[in-house]
């Protein structure tokens, strides 16, 4: 039961939160954010999650692979934890291991990304936190709000990249190795922001401790506004990957090279642009080309290199590879064409994820005793079933799934844009969210 | 006749000139030029230029619109300068107005462009003034050197700025405003540079005492090297323009954007780029697509905007209208598929130029005479025809072509390749060039 106060309460603690974090790394002219793994704009944030840890006396800690953990209580370390209690586990599909439940997002952005999407799941987790000590709550485990690194991958063009490397899903050399725009190495950037890139990797120990991962999330579609539901629960993520498309032709003159003699590689990228689309409306999946660096990229020269990155994303793996193959196909052949070469590498792939179905099951339940997750929990409303979902979007739960139970819940955003400025959730239903996310933490740390 | 000593000299002089420029704006990289205008590399090209003149004992000065002026005798001004040997100028088709002879070309570059686009002709005319010297010609009319700011266009995005502003071709008004990629302006550019961008414009003070512009250039096209031919004389240059295509959809997230949702820019540039393609190949002309922008630019996300230039060629005016109505019709079709929005903007043009008939037939005499620009004038070959060709590149020449006699000369270029690193003429046929240079100037500026 949440008396009315406690619902002011959380208004306040989220509106404070959130307005705080609101102007770091917005870009002046798109109203974007450009927040990039450990440069400034991030390391704005990060200040921002240790500042508003610190006023509630969560203890923090970077992780070796940059990652951020405020603990309520803790931080776990395997071995040295009981399950609630005391107790062993206790048995049935509901339960789980011993150790700490973690709860959290990511802080970096997307291209002139939106607001909400990774900071949501931040600030619900700090405002959850609020709220269930608003309510005398005392956790039986330790309760921790995390920030992964990087997990737009918009700088080192690895998606996921600081729970990659928590799970050993990338390869610590390689990682290091990974390069910006500008040619500055991960190890360079976590160098400079102070960190030490030689210690970055698998973090079993820390993943030891933890006994389920809860991401709160905007939605990246409309299903929920279709539905008339302010919350909702992942069912599982589509496979999904990011593949680079090279092609190489030679620069020259556009006034003065006919067009027997040019190999232009802007004419096979374009093939594979449609091709894709047409791909994914045939296979019934996602293709998508957002991504394009042109050489020399002069108006009146023929380029030498066109690279692009093709997202493709399905409901499963064979899909995702069919898809993927008829773009290859479709490059190749406009590119030979045009006697230009074309290379493809896959720079990052994420199978089918199924959230765990017996945390999937119980959270439904919990949000379903406490009214659907569509307002204060025992309200009127009573019991109702909460939407469960599935997204074609990646994120870290989906990494940490192999490792643990993990489960996520979706806020609902009334447009469905994301990845924009023009991604919103309205406040209502983010304080639906923090509500549903402290009943979640509370049943799942609680005694 | 020119001995053998003075061969040596020019190879000197040519080969120092050469060596002094080479390594000012490259890229360690890529090894091409980044030499764009009132950047560090350019302005480091203009100190080169000005030490050049000096070290000459040429008088130097830079006009109010940036282009750089270096004086054997001069500068000329309208009303104070008379015919050769102070008589009116001779009837005949050979005959040219009172006032100086000008030859030169730019120091900017195209990015990653190569190191004989612009510098040849500078460096061929610094050159040609020591080959004159050597052999005691004294000028009857004044020489100029001439370096033109901006003639790619390559960071304000109009080709042939200073000699379009001189000749009145740009208004000023519309010249100060233009921006470069990050948002600067011309008149910004201008201001840090010492310069007063309230004074640019037409100069006809300046051209009033300009009887003739002479403007070598690497052929950008492998017609000579088909000849078998060292050195060509320009019979015109195509009608050419440059659009800018902007297609305008809405980001959004790649994974959970349902195809049916989605307004992806992409799309419709792709469709573009194949038809420019095929519109260009129908018609017999050249249209090219090297440069795009993409925002937001990343692998995961919808694009909101593609912005694009169409640059289009053809052999008449007529042509270019048709490949650029056939590009933008199939532009406009599938971005209405695609719910994006589009538009198309010239945003420079240049109508065809016809080289002066009779300064090109004075200029292919005095080739001739000299042994058909294929080595030492005076040759055992003897005379010998000079091929004549059109261009599909725009030049300064063919700005400067509305207001005074102008004419150019090309310089073989084996791979015919052009605004690449790999663009080059042997050392030999540069000192042709020189040579073929030198032997104009002093049929036009001589007693």
């Amino acid at each position: 039961m949440i008396p009315g106060d406690h619902e002011k309460a959380v208004a306040v603690s989220f509106a404070e939160l959130w307005e705080s974090l609101l102007p770091v790394g917005r870009d002046a002219e798109t109203g974007g954010y450009r927040r990039y793994s450990w440069t400034p704009a991030d390391l704005a944030c990060r200040d921002w999650f240790n500042a508003a840890a610190a006023r509630r006396g969560l203890r923090t800690e970077c992780d070796r692979n940059g990652n951020l953990w405020a603990w309520w209580a803790g931080p776990a370390r395997a071995g040295d934890l009981p399950g609630p209690d005391g107790a062993e586990p206790s048995a049935g599909p509901a339960s789980l291991p011993a150790g700490a439940i973690v709860t959290g997002s990511h802080l970096d952005s997307v291209p002139d990304g939106g607001a909400f999407d990774g900071p949501l799941g931040i600030i619900s987790a700090f405002a959850a936190v609020d709220l269930l000590r608003s309510q005398g709550f005392v956790p039986a485990r330790p309760i921790a709000v995390a920030a992964f690194t990087e997990e737009e991958g918009a700088r080192f063009g690895v998606a996921c990249l600081g729970s990659r490397l928590a799970t050993g899903a990338i390869e610590p050399g390689t990682a290091r190795e990974l390069r910006d725009g500008r040619g500055v190495s991960l190890a360079e950037a976590m160098t400079s922001s102070g960190l030490d890139p030689g210690r970055i990797g698998p973090d079993d120990d820390l993943l030891a401790g933890l006994a389920a991962y809860v991401e709160l999330h905007i939605e990246q579609g409309s299903a929920l506004a279709g539905l008339g539901a302010p919350v909702g629960i992942a069912e599982g993520i589509w496979p999904h990957g990011r593949w680079r498309l090279e092609f190489t032709g030679r620069a020259d003159h556009a006034g003065t090279t006919r067009i027997a003699d040019r190999r232009d590689p802007m004419l096979p990228y374009a093939a594979a642009v449609l091709a894709a689309r047409q791909a994914a409306v045939d296979r019934g999946g996602l293709a998508t080309f957002g991504k394009i660096v042109v050489e020399p990229g002069g108006a009146n020269a023929i380029c030498s290199a066109v690279r692009a990155w093709l997202d493709a994303r399905a409901p499963d793996e064979a899909t995702v590879g069919l898809i993927v193959d008829e773009v290859s196909a479709a490059a190749q052949a406009a590119a030979l064409d045009q006697r230009v070469g074309f290379g493809l590498r896959r720079e990052s792939f994420t199978p089918l994820v199924s959230f765990d179905a017996a945390l999937r099951d119980r959270i439904g339940q919990v949000l379903a005793d406490a009214g659907g997750g569509g307002g204060a929990p025992g309200s009127a409303a009573g019991k109702s079933s909460v939407p469960v979902l599935p997204t074609g979007a990646g994120h870290d739960a989906g990494i940490l799934a192999a490792r643990l139970p993990t489960a996520m819940l979706f806020v609902r955003n009334r447009s469905g844009v994301s990845h924009s400025p023009a991604e919103h959730a309205e406040p209502a239903d983010c304080e639906a969210g923090v509500a549903a996310l402290a009943a979640v933490l509370a049943d799942l740390a609680g005694s």
